[in-house]
């Protein structure tokens, strides 16, 4: 197995754990057939090695990502103070009979259990293809510890 | 003066208005020198003809994006039901001593008019390049109205 980005070797840092583990849309960027960038939220789901992401068969970017093709994501909070996590690499393809796995377990986290149940039951008959980042480069950030936060007036 | 795409075009719909009003970070894309796509979350303030972002001198991105380069934005909620709005555009790279006007105005919108004024203080011996993208297409969504929500068991 190659060896991860530093940031997402385990022990997870509590920062990248909480972002991993939180229900806020990644944001995944690629390069169209034009040359030019795309980007889309979309839910994610963290294998321990790769970020898995879905999209239904038919969808455009499937005809602007190609298997080994880079692709950029942030996973970021959208409150003051800031925190993020950045992951760069080349994604799998993957075709499904029906919804991703992982798109089934990312559901759970974006929706309840609950919820996700009633959703994904409702886009059952429609397949899904995987894309299946291996980070090749990842930083995170987290501006709670910035020195302004500390400054009294 | 260049037509804006019909979702930017006055007036505005709600859910238009409400996400340039809001205090989501844009996620802006670009392509990098080695053809590979970028993503980080920045804040940005909508002209009513541009939407403006800002970055400092000797950012790493200034290296990567040229003027007239065609960079994508998404601006989008994060809870259930989402509502988004995208745009691509090419940038004009605006070179300011201090601030950016435009950042300065975000920053209020982000961070409420007194911590605001605290943040750009901290920061008013720093140069910025302000990038204003025009928008050449652009597209909203909303799920709030989606069939899922109107069912029922």
């Amino acid at each position: 197995m190659p060896q991860l980005p530093s940031v997402l070797q385990s022990p997870l840092s509590p920062n990248v754990e909480l972002l991993l583990d939180s229900a806020i849309p990644a944001r995944m960027a690629w390069v169209d057939g034009d040359g030019h960038p795309r980007v889309v939220p979309i839910w994610f789901h963290w294998t321990g090695e790769k970020l898995a992401v879905a999209t239904f068969k038919g969808a455009q970017k499937l005809d602007q990502i190609a298997a080994g093709q880079v692709v950029a994501v942030t996973i970021d909070s959208q409150t003051f103070p800031y925190r993020g996590l950045k992951i760069r690499g080349p994604v799998e393809l993957v075709e499904n009979d029906g919804l991703s796995p992982e798109y089934r377990e990312a559901a759970v986290r974006y929706l309840g259990p609950n919820v996700a149940d009633r959703w994904c039951e409702s886009l059952a008959h429609l397949d899904q293809v995987t894309l299946l980042i291996t980070p090749k480069w990842a930083s995170a950030s987290d501006m709670s510890d910035a020195p302004f936060l500390k400054e009294t007036p």
